[in-house]
């Protein structure tokens, strides 16, 4: 498996555009299209929030039928909490954009991101699809990566090559998302494109399972959204057909998961704010659960995030959020590492002196091991420091 | 039922002083003792962290026979995770105390805040109790108050007066604590005192039932401490007794309940970089526990609370955090509002004008009526919003 160019049309099959519509006062792009020129198998995983946006539920509904033609994402307005009115919006769209491909209204796929509580600029939306498919291109994937930005920095992609069955083929995406970033499911829109033949069950099983190890063991903030969506297409274009439980789908399975993981790491990357990123990795916990609730609790506190901030390892504020996080175990053998140097041993802090501490957090990548003695579950999870830019950026995030 | 002034020693038969025995590098006040001249019911309520700090592990131990003569709190220096020789630190500290009062070893409670990792200055604090004790006055309480602050901008005390069986008696207090603030208990201290004559099986129960429904449903950050601790100690010096299951002893849980209340209410407002309070209200949850398990969603989402700092009401955030929060309804149903104005009906956001929005987040203390039509449970915190300021002083809080 190695890296390639070329995110979401990375794969064979793919064309994508990205354009600016209006829907942000800013003039930014803002609406984005993904397009195969035949029905691809789709699968989707979607937000666990009880509050779930229109275009959300759209998808959901047409998915049910295992494939797809297009995907359309716009940026600036979530269509969230627009009641009836708002799913007619995402269906009128989606119907607009299926005249000009010529394909029918259930072949697309939606997705939205933005503010919530706004409903969409539909007829000036409309008025831009036509500019918007001319320009689908093999060519136009950062366009398209560009388009479905909020408050990222940076554009996210990432794509592989991979031989199976002794047959290359690839598979690629875009993400975004850099806040409202967390528990099950990074709030984020995600699209994977693939060239290999996989039929629909067999790729939403794989892409949940991807998403489980990846972007659902990355926070930002705590906060999930109601617009979460990550779709995969499979477009069958290359000579590599996979099939349940066959090595060609485990390995197709790592792939997908390659890049998910990519994509995720790029999310956290680009939190909002962050100048940092820490890896903690939970060992010997009495379940993978508790395990994982560890990770997570020390993950999501803000007294650890704003340390990683300051640069000084305050050593208890990670014993507090292990022992606060619900996982049962003798806090007489707790250890913990900050990357190699072992800061708490035992259930004591050791005194390492100012200077050699502050050297432990310097690092833009750390690395915090946590080791609970309890039995064989592992946890692991991916998160950012907590900056003053953290702040302003979402006390000014506005309505 | 009336405020009066006092603090910790508000009520009849107590004595405090706080002073500074260079515990903390800054010379400011770092010791307070609260002192009784006789055997007071006693009784505590901790932390429920898994990681708890000596000091607490010994109080726990010593509450289990009901009384306590003394209170030796100490700021700077939490003495958690530092293994059996902080239980010994603890418990030299407290015989040093005992002696100098000329009263027996364990009818002393500890209780300790400040960095955690780091050994308390013994032979230093020692050599400062006996100017501890002489200190000891009942017009002390304010010092007493002072000397157990870390980043506390603010005295913390509250104290009332309330009839009982026809006759007067007294219930004061004074608290610490303005970050770690959160779930199962603020992380904090507070001593509260009364001269009402009660059991110590009573004092515990009514003291837990006041600690669930004031400190447990506030938080400024949820992270919890390693070393929180409530401490109730009854004098009887008043004419008052209460039995279990009798008026009084409801009037008594009442009044204990109001200064409990209202040194919560301190502690948000002095909550780390705060400029406003919030108050959550969650009615029509399925269950109370679903009811508060959505309005502690809401007051521990960084999106909310970043909202309340800039003032703009992004609707949709706080409509993300009911939805996240694991308390079922129909989201077609949700209805929230700020202050009298509903934002969200039925499910869908009002748009009333960004004027008309901003005003709503104008008042220094907002509150926030969450209603979920799925049933009678109820819930309710109360937060502070997060600040710029939050984040430089904790990444600046230092080892």
């Amino acid at each position: 498996m190695r890296g390639i160019p070329g995110g979401v049309t990375a794969a064979l099959g793919f064309r994508a555009s990205g354009i600016s519509s209006g829907i942000k006062p800013s003039g930014e792009p803002d609406l984005a299209l993904v397009a195969t020129g035949a029905p691809a198998a789709a699968a989707g995983v979607f937000t666990e929030n009880l509050v779930r946006a229109a275009p959300v539920l759209v998808s959901q509904s047409r998915l049910r039928k295992g494939s797809a033609r297009a995907v359309l994402i716009n940026s600036g307005c979530a269509n969230c909490l627009t009641g009836a009115v708002g799913i007619r919006d995402a269906r009128r769209l989606s119907r607009a954009v299926a005249r000009e491909l010529g394909i029918a209204e259930d072949e697309i796929l939606v997705a939205s991101t933005g503010i919530i509580g706004r409903r969409l600029p539909v007829p000036q939306v409309e008025r831009a699809l036509p500019r918007l498919v001319k320009q689908l291109s093999r060519a136009h994937h950062a366009a398209a990566a560009q388009a479905i930005l909020t408050t990222d920095l940076r554009v996210k992609e990432a794509a592989v090559e991979t031989a199976i069955q002794g047959r290359p083929c690839r598979i690629g995406g875009m993400a975004k998302g850099a806040g409202m970033i967390a528990p099950s499911m990074a709030t984020m829109l995600c699209v994977i494109t693939t060239d290999v033949a996989v039929a629909p069950g067999l790729l939403r099983r794989l892409l949940a399972q991807a998403v489980a190890r990846t972007f659902n063991r990355i926070s930002v903030d705590g906060d999930m959204s109601t617009n979460d969506t990550v779709f995969a297409l499979a477009s069958g274009r290359s000579r590599v057909s996979v099939r349940e439980g066959s090595r060609g789908a485990r390995a197709f399975g790592q792939a997908l998961q390659a890049v998910a993981g990519r994509l995720a790491t790029l999310l956290i990357k680009d939190g909002e704010g962050a100048g940092k990123i820490a890896k903690i990795r939970v060992a010997g916990g009495r379940t993978d659960r508790e395990a994982q609730a560890c990770a997570r609790r020390v993950a999501e506190s803000l007294l650890v995030k704003t340390m990683l901030a300051g640069g000084d390892p305050n050593v208890g504020r990670i014993a507090a959020a292990v022992g606060a996080s619900g996982a049962r175990f003798d806090p007489r053998r707790l250890d913990v590492l900050i990357g190699a140097e072992r800061i708490i041993s035992r259930g004591a802090a050791r005194r390492l002196g100012t200077a050699a501490m502050r050297k432990l957090l310097a690092a833009p990548d750390v690395q915090i091991g946590i080791h609970l003695h309890a039995g064989r579950g592992e946890g692991r999870m991916m998160t950012c420091d907590l900056t003053e830019e953290y702040v302003r950026i979402n006390a000014r995030y506005s309505t």
